[in-house]
């Protein structure tokens, strides 16, 4: 599981930070990619990843500002001639709204996709998104149109039974394996009586992974960041321009910071950088942030950020 | 006047070659610049160029499929933000469906823009433009979808007075000037009768510019690029794909080069590039166009090519 960032710029496309898109790869997990927001040139940002764009399952927008979603049409359209024609479903998740300027887009521009897309849009807080390994709840934060985050849920990982262990104490393999890889206890036909718990690794914890969408500090960010292995902030401004972020409906990154340690995140993430700082001037973004919590860090287009599996 | 090229593929970007774009800097002509079609990614390969995007006075759309289109809503939100807040207006003029695509763009994604923006939609072919210096006449071509050429007309320059000949002439400045370059004939105090014509300069024909979209080779195309100073033509497939570009509505080198023979144009400029030909293939393109007509480039993108005034 890795985030990859091919877009952490504001508002319009920078020289070197594109317009928002977030690919979050599932490739062990589910072999699949999922986008959070589609700036426009997202395409062409993927161009130079290993990303393939079939691979890409859902899209979830956060909100309908323009440097958010003014890249899906071409990427959809794109995404049906790579190499043979994908026919790979795609599910787009968003505020309501996101149909409507898909649809007008592809229709007008005669675009034909050769998958089947769906869209879910949103119309109240909780689960938008559930199978067997992954869940995904969303709630509305605090900007000038509804915005949503995201907090993507990993299922525990079932324990693994000990095959090796199992052949070490000559357990015959076959359908008693199913049985003791559920702990139960089971006589063997040599009389030996086993439990299947002494058989079975260490429970691996699931991930949290949080990505919010443009917002002012607040409670519902918390919540969508409690515990989170990785929490993504925007942080369009900086320290002393509170007053700025808040006129704008943005955060400073202290306030992204103070978001990771009320909701006890283990990592911060800063992106939706404003061109105002260019270059080495994101750092400072980052210094302010690591005064009062230490695992912040100002991400740059194509940053690769792997999120290991829980001990 | 230069064309300068900011997307010169075919279809999706590619590495090299964006999605299409030109622009038609008429700085020195009108103080402005006037746009050719805006794939996705157009306002990003403008922030390479030294193009101001309020100086994007009119934008001409050729049809309406996404490689043509999907950077149009982009850049007029983004063009409301460059320094101080643009007011100067812009026209788009294109087939019908262009408004419907930009306005719910804008409306859903909530991009309120800082200057006034018009649409001309194309109903019937002949001049959608004209004013003291330029007239813009468009026609239907062969496409899948409607899809338009526009023959830009510089109207000849006014024949200039000689001031220099005149003062070496001793001929007073003053009102009489004005009547002189009139090509007036006039008695000068000192009882001198001359006559306007001896004191203007050459008269400089009007250039003409051809830009056109997407098409199979065609009778229009030919009318349309009479006599032009440049001949933009698509060549999305080379020799001996003949079939495969009148299966795809697309022309070959060769037919572009054909039409630039037919409509006895000065310059061919090729464009709209398959992936196909990446790289040096590119110039097969080029060599075969140029067996039969030897004035013939394939564009690259950001290229910049001047057309020099008329003798």
């Amino acid at each position: 599981m890795q985030l990859e960032f091919l877009g952490t710029g504001a508002g319009q496309p920078a020289k070197f930070r594109n317009v928002t898109s977030i690919a979050l790869k599932l490739l062990d997990e589910r072999n699949a990619v999922w986008l959070f927001d589609v700036g426009e040139g997202t395409q062409h940002q993927i161009l130079r990843t290993n990303i393939r764009p079939r691979k890409v399952e859902k899209i979830f927008i956060t909100h309908l500002h323009g440097d958010h979603i003014f890249g899906l049409p071409g990427f959809l359209s794109s995404r049906s001639f790579q190499g043979s024609d994908a026919t790979e479903p795609l599910t787009i998740y968003g505020p309501k709204g996101i149909e409507k300027f898909v649809k007008t887009s592809l229709a007008v521009s005669e675009s034909h996709l050769t998958y089947p897309l769906e869209f879910v849009e949103i119309t109240k807080p909780g689960a938008i998104f559930e199978d067997s390994t992954f869940k995904v709840v969303t709630d509305l934060l605090d900007h000038n149109v509804n915005s949503y985050g995201y907090r993507v849920i990993e299922k525990d990982h079932p324990r693994e039974l000990l095959v090796k262990k199992l052949q070490d104490d000559h357990i015959p393999a076959g359908p008693l394996y199913g049985q003791l890889k559920a702990g139960k206890t089971v006589t063997l036909p040599d009389g030996r009586i086993v439990d299947g718990i002494n058989y079975l690794g260490e429970a691996k914890k699931g991930r949290i992974v949080t990505i919010l969408g443009d917002t002012r500090k607040n409670n519902n960010a918390v919540s969508l960041a409690q515990d989170a292995d990785v929490l993504v902030h925007e942080s369009t401004y900086g320290k002393g321009e509170g007053r700025m972020a808040r006129n704008h409906y943005h955060s400073t990154s202290l306030q992204a910071a103070d978001v990771a340690i009320q909701a006890h995140a283990d990592k911060l993430l800063l992106t939706h950088i404003s061109a105002r700082y260019a270059g080495k001037l994101a750092y400072e973004l980052e210094k302010q942030a690591r005064e009062v919590f230490e695992r912040a860090h100002v991400v740059s287009d194509f940053e690769e950020i792997d999120i290991p599996i829980r001990k």
